[in-house]
């Protein structure tokens, strides 16, 4: 039995998001003529509380067109130092955009240090210093776990930034697992913020795509940043219909997801090589490290070694950051696939840890 | 009856493609794990007669890619003045790569002025001047009249090109028109440039996709350009069934495209009011400009004004530069819609331009 | 005898602008607390008739600070094809900018087609294209020959973009000379465009530096522009010694630059081999182009061959397009030299093209 | 007595200097043909130890031309969190260059963690990943307080960067007080890395310049930067006569800044509320904050009010940082404007905070 831990993305599509590609009405997005891109944006707008939506291929563009369209050339978009934008996006908001990254530390909950935001938002007062033209956040928090940030955490950083005039960005690609872990409307979640960004093809199982949300003249705005980035799709109504099964079927269902990674999170403490923190575990993910018998914790090569013996036994994982391996949970993962990864992980260890 | 000329992008997908994408086998293809996509990769680079293809969410990223990834920041890149990518693509070769664009005068039959190419061409002699990077070439040549490049005149420009150690890049857009229309293979029209972008989603009908493709190398490093720029889509392979639809099914039918083309644009050239060159129409494109009784070429207003008249009439086409109709055919126009539209224009100008 | 006409820049100090620099009052400009870079910039303020000046190291900073402060990313800068922001600042808008420049032709006079203007200005509308963010103009021109723009030709352009709420940047590195061709006040010229960059090391025969002027607010901004280039100086008063110097003692006397080119102008049509249009030389430039025997224009490699003859006879000129040999007055050429730039020509056109 | 210790830029050029510009010979530099600028380049290249060197106008530009030299479009620059190239110089790596900048923490010495540079340097496997393109370092490190790294520091970091065929900048603004704190040649500190800027017009007293210095390669590749970001110059050589003097006669007396600094920094570790460690005082800079009578930290708005309680009694400071007031010693502050500093100081923090 193979039990793909190693990401969300590699969800494979339901049924009813098959049939519903097969049937959907499709016409050319980019002369605003598709009827199920329609409905998908209007539904997002609905569901986060915004004004308007765009339909974007990928999450990393999602984000790329809101820091593109928020901060203008030479303004900092703070993010923090554990976020995706700044590790994994290619730098495309300084590479495409022009905007330096200013970064800030993490709390291990995955919220931003106030203080240093505080410190760190500049305006136009000396040259020396870019001026801060946006703040991003992350919620669920991948780096920090899947970690969850409140309505109240995130009102608290958009307070902060409104009062210098500076709009907030949340990066939200698994915003619905934020949302069903604190069982709380994502429109509660999406108030604090100036415009978020989710996926649609993690935790919540379609094929492609993500949507970014805003005010109708930020998203009339994103719409040449999409064209800019070449995100503009024509027929791009049969992934819609995939998207929308999974905004109506696949939203509440991620609680089990969470559910079977808490067991995996609860296994893995019981483990005397694991450091891991069950209690952190609340949405789809665990991270751990691993230590050998002197309790040094191993480098980013043995780890790797680790991963490619739990491999031989079926169970794939990946690193996330230097040491730190990282296991999600999804659509298709059952209670005996988490039995099978417990069985896998403990023998890995026997294999490269021998007592 | 409506009849759409606005562009051959609008055209609704076939059964077949909704039933291969029905069927279709997907995987993350961020992880390269998509099998459809693999199939659809090969078969690119196998009719294209190069190592390797990739596949990207539109034509536009496809270019923005190739620009990204052949020409380093501060490296011009040379295009005609008539080109899509210097006019339709919101800048992105100098906004996103910074790239500064070389602007060289294009023939009537999209051919770039070899002449101006050459003095235009700079090496890293003069720290005045951005040394060139790439030169790009369009074929069909959109807003030319859809005009086709032969081998001939793309080595031309290629031998020039790489005396120099130039790349050459082709918007093959809709290159299988131009194969179709010179009847060869597109490998023979592919063979001078170092690599080309084509499109699934016009003329071959497919919703959603293009294909770059080029040397191993090169796709290597194109793949982390389209990475940053959020174009690396999970489960595409949805959307790449369709296209191998598309490859395999909708090639030859471009040739009745064509033949309907041109019984427009003769229908065309027989109406006073109409300055067209019937003979330069030979893919699914005809463009032509409005005259009143004195003889006075119409502006981009008044031409709005007949594109809005003909509308009234049910037929749909739309200005490609001031002042210039551009009227494209597709699978879904059948002979009867072209005859639809003759009537319709014929009354349009009658509706402007009473006697 | 050496005669220097490669450029105008080769100028030499005079004595003067040595005692002013000798004796300048200084401070650190970054903290805006030099006197002398104080002075210099309210002169010319007043003297082009704006609220703020900015003194810059060079004339191509002062252009690519207007750029970037004007026009944001992906905002297009509209130049003429045969201007020096196009042709020999590097590709600066689009480089450090993300500003992709849209080409419009130049009349012989150095003025751009405003019909061709006109349908090149874009707004919002189309996401496919990058809207219009500042138009440039040239005056003097330098790739035209030294020609110059009248107050009326800059008020017409100016009209058309400022009815599109566009602004207008002037490259007046050689302004002086224009309003010393036209007897009129530089403030004069100035009127009609938003900013202006002029240069003190040109004709005006100071060392180093240019001066960005414009509004208090455009200026205010500017300034963050230069420091992000680096071209915020400490002590820079120094240069602004000899730049006033410049401004006050060297502007009046550009008439016999002027003059003095009209003779060489003159000479050069008298030579059957040279092709020239000595009323065109209104400045301190005269471009021509040479011709053998059968009537045939000497290409790139020919001309070189015969500006390294005039080379030979003392006589250093340069390359400005190809084919086309620039020569340029400037202090320091007295009478003599152009009658011993004259006979070294014709010496170096018999060396490459005996009868 | 005005005591202004806001920085080193602040400091009058010597009279030597002044008689230096005055006869200076000069060229156009832009043609290569300063033969001022010759001398001091040379000069730079044999000190430091390197093949060649570039005159820049100011230490920002001469940063902005290595990163934008070393590192291509889209590659990662590796900055200290405390850096002046990351905080003061307007993001310029990003802004301009499209470089993302990885940021990683510094030591109180100002030397980088090497642990986090191995665990962020980043090659090509990962297309998430921004790979790391270049690792800059600063000596003395400004915002840590001018502290020193010594070769060994340098030849540590440089050794993991060089393993991985990465460059090492260093950003010797004050590179000079490095040395002569030391007491060893800039040529042993230039040693490890690839390329270094230092200043003439800080410590050294010059009006205005800095010198990139590295491989002859390099600064090939620097000229062309330089002359994008408008650094290209004419008759620079009146400039370079002052910088020749700063190099050969103001050396050696930092020393004297050093010992007047520590003696800065003694003093105020005996005022109960500041909190400085003098130990760290080995330059011309110290920094310290300050403690109300609870032991608190005055946050930047108190902190601004002691500055300007200060400047009232003649004492000019600024803030590094919030919170953090900086003391800079330079030419012209003299043993009694230390005691006077020393006065000044106490009698402003019994004005803002009595007793």
């Amino acid at each position: 039995m193979l039990v793909d831990l190693r990401s969300d993305t590699v969800t494979q599509p339901t049924q009813e998001m098959r049939e519903a590609m097969y049937r959907a009405e499709v016409g050319d997005d980019v002369y605003d003529e598709d009827p199920t891109i329609h409905r998908l944006q209007e539904l997002a707008a609905e569901m986060t509380g915004k004004e308007a939506a765009l339909f974007v291929p990928t999450g990393t563009m999602g984000n790329a067109i809101a820091v593109l369209t928020h901060a203008g050339r030479g303004q900092a978009v703070m993010v923090g130092d554990e976020s995706h934008i700044y590790h994994y996006e290619a730098g495309g908001a300084s590479t495409l955009g022009g905007s330096p990254m200013y970064v800030v530390p993490t709390h291990a909950s995955g919220m931003l240090d106030l203080e240093r935001v505080r410190d760190g938002i500049a305006g136009l007062a000396d040259p020396h210093v870019s001026p801060t033209g946006l703040i991003c956040v992350e919620n669920t928090h991948n780096r920090c776990g899947g970690t969850v940030l409140t309505v109240e955490q995130l009102a608290s950083l958009a307070d902060l930034a409104h009062a210098h005039n500076i709009p907030v960005h949340m990066d939200g690609a698994r915003l619905f697992n934020a949302a069903v872990a604190l069982d709380q409307p994502v429109r509660e979640l999406a108030r604090p913020v100036d415009s978020l960004m989710f996926c649609l093809s993690k935790g919540l199982s379609a094929p492609v795509g993500s949507l970014l949300v805003g005010s109708k003249d930020f998203i009339r705005r994103a719409l040449r940043t999409r064209k800019l980035l070449g995100g503009g799709m024509r027929q791009a109504g049969f992934l819609a219909a995939a998207g929308i099964v999974a905004l109506e079927q696949m939203v509440e269902r991620l609680a089990d997801d969470h559910a079977r990674c808490k067991r995996l999170a609860l296994a893995l403490a019981d483990m005397p090589q694991v450091e891991v923190s069950p209690e952190k575990t609340v949405t789809n993910m665990v991270i751990f490290r691993l230590r050998d018998q002197q309790g040094a914790a191993l480098d980013a090569t043995e780890t790797q070694r680790f991963i490619q013996a739990a491999r031989e036994q079926g169970v794939l994982m990946g690193q996330s950051g230097a040491g730190r391996v990282r296991a999600v949970t999804h659509y298709g993962i059952e209670d005996e696939h988490i039995e099978a990864a417990i069985q896998g992980i403990r023998q890995a260890l026997r294999d490269v840890m021998p007592a």
